[in-house]
């Protein structure tokens, strides 16, 4: 591996050419890491719905490597880092931590300046220009400080934490989804032993925020879906019970509100649709919390009676779930080694890199819960 | 006093006969205790915005007798009564608590079965019917288990607590506003040290929201008002900078993140608009709080897009500012003894019972903050 340092390499990388287009493989230069940056051997990368909503919503800038769910080792290290060196086993984190800024400090957030500020520029977050680019030299954007559908990536050393002892096959997954759903239940909402818990949407995220009300304590938790499909696995992270909301002709949250004779202590809506958030705050005690865990898009609106608030319900969110994205995953990868947390679980598909378009349209169709891509098939 | 013991009192009472009519001051029944409830002369009752928003809602049953806030002594106690004795100095809560429910045992809500499950009941909570009664016989109607605006009140043992050895010409202020406004800020937002906070409507509600904030250690306390009059008691209560909305052409929020450069961490919106309640949440940083203090129209809707909550905005609100309303009243007692609390900072105009209709004016016309009526005069 030593012949690649200080050097630009050739790999080969899903690239998004516009919005709505497939991912075409190929052939580009990643630059070496430069001061307080890691060049990382990306070995397997796991999809998220995220990576495919946003690349609709049109915000990006193009060409873009997408993926954010990255784990592998370390391939070369910039000046001045000393926290990782060649050889360690690595993920990558959107929601990275610097550790020093105003944000890493304070107890009320898990944002950090460099990171979260630098979210969604399309290039490193410090230095503001690619790592990536195309054979003709043109720059390819970055993705929330990871870009990971690229057999070699660049981050800041911000974005990257150690996972051993997890496998690095099923440690990607510690990227993104699973940390949301869990940290949902585990942070943002701070469920109790013995309360009641509704799950609207059992993708990756809304699983996990099953298994986050189980690892908790929920002693009711109602699994939320129109696929029936998805309640197998619903009930194997620890859903009590399913619900199809189609089976029934009330709205989803008069039969939650019958089912529980007053209503859920949290509910999770982990769709992203305004009109399931309303459902989700309805759904609740008048003391209850929604967590809204799924993404909606920037130009859609959510409206309600506010006095619905006013006996003690409240609405949260929160990017990752509230954990720190590094300080926070020495818990999740002793979760993981105990398996009280489930990684297996989560995974349905595993596709080699080269089918990185047939992983996307399993996701899309509802007939995988998470894919891990190979980075070297 | 031990000639009205298990007699009927007849005294002199505000009465509301119909939604926006003014208060005829009559004389009334007043039935003694049944078993597990108290009578208490009323010495002093205070007037809250909420007497006269609920009786503008038109969902009340007429006649009625209105007030919250009312202090004074216990007269006599019915059967069962062994926490209080004749001659003690009380207030009553409407947030009452019985301490043995469901809900009192529970570390998420401030809400009683006994008290909140009949917040709304036009009669004594258990028994279920008046005891207030016109000269010919006709049922007066109940209010949030209270009615203080009478010489004699009937409360269940649940909505009653001693408050010596604060005053009671002030305590009756502990009932409702001082402690929402304040237990928004240290219990609802739970605000930090150090942190800016902007307050929006400086009523009582408001200026205890300004208190508890400053309580809390914040370190900047923007209070926001169309009345500039009200900026000199914000200031007391602990405002570093007072703003008008009306000497700005920009929104509100506009304002706000400018002035903060990017955002309050916690905003308290106490006039209850949902227009009010929207610029509060954009006001705030990605990850800030906002508490909605004040009461929404039920017929109001408000509408935002939800994105703005996924960077980690919460939206919270609660009766009472989540204090319970007889366990947590020592607490208030001994802020207000080492004047932490400064209860007389909030009483503008002090008037006599008789002039009842014209502190309700004054109330309306931003002229007052807090009105304390003696209920001899």
């Amino acid at each position: 591996m030593a012949s690649t340092v200080g050097r630009a390499i050739q790999c080969r990388a899903a690239v998004l050419h516009s919005a709505g287009s497939e991912f075409e493989l190929e052939t580009i230069n990643v630059e070496p890491p430069k001061s307080g940056e890691i060049r990382m051997q990306v070995l397997y990368s796991s999809l998220c719905h995220t990576d495919i909503t946003i690349a609709d919503w049109g915000t990006l800038k193009y060409p873009v490597i997408l993926g954010h769910e990255g784990s592998g080792v370390v391939e070369s290290v910039g000046e001045g880092v000393t926290e990782f060196a060649p050889g360690d086993h690595v993920i990558c984190v959107y929601q990275g931590e610097c550790g020093k800024c105003k944000l890493c400090k304070l107890s009320t957030t898990n944002h950090c300046e460099v990171s979260f500020g630098n979210l969604f520029t399309p290039f490193m977050p410090l230095d503001g220009t690619a790592r990536f680019s195309s054979l003709d030299g043109s720059a390819i954007h970055h993705f929330v400080n990871t870009s990971t559908f690229t057999e070699y990536t660049v981050l800041d050393k911000t974005s990257v934490v150690k996972v051993d002892p997890v496998p690095l096959e099923k440690a990607c997954l510690l990227g993104c989804g699973v940390p949301t759903g869990l940290g949902s239940a585990l942070n943002l909402a701070n469920v109790e032993a013995g309360s009641t818990v509704a799950v609207i949407g059992l993708g990756t995220v809304g699983l996990a925020a099953v298994e986050g009300a189980r690892i908790a304590g929920a002693t009711r938790i109602i699994g939320i879906d129109i696929l029936p499909r998805k309640f197998e696995a619903a009930r194997a992270f620890g859903a009590t019970e399913c619900l199809n909301p189609q089976d029934h002709e009330a709205p989803l949250h008069e039969v939650l509100l019958e089912l529980t004779n007053g209503g859920v202590d949290y509910c999770f809506e982990c769709v992203g649709k305004p009109n399931l958030l309303v459902q989700a705050l309805l759904s609740t005690t008048g003391y209850g919390t929604t967590v809204m865990v799924g993404a909606p898009r920037p130009d859609e609106m959510v409206t309600f009676p506010p006095v619905i608030l006013l006996s003690g319900r409240q609405l949260k969110s929160g990017y990752f779930g509230g954990f720190r994205g590094k300080s926070d995953m020495r818990k999740l990868v002793d979760m993981c080694s105990t398996k009280e947390i489930n990684l297996d679980g989560y995974i349905t598909h595993r596709l080699p890199f080269s089918e990185v378009n047939e992983g996307v349209k399993l996701l899309s169709s509802g007939s995988c819960i998470k894919c891990v891509f190979s980075m070297d098939g």
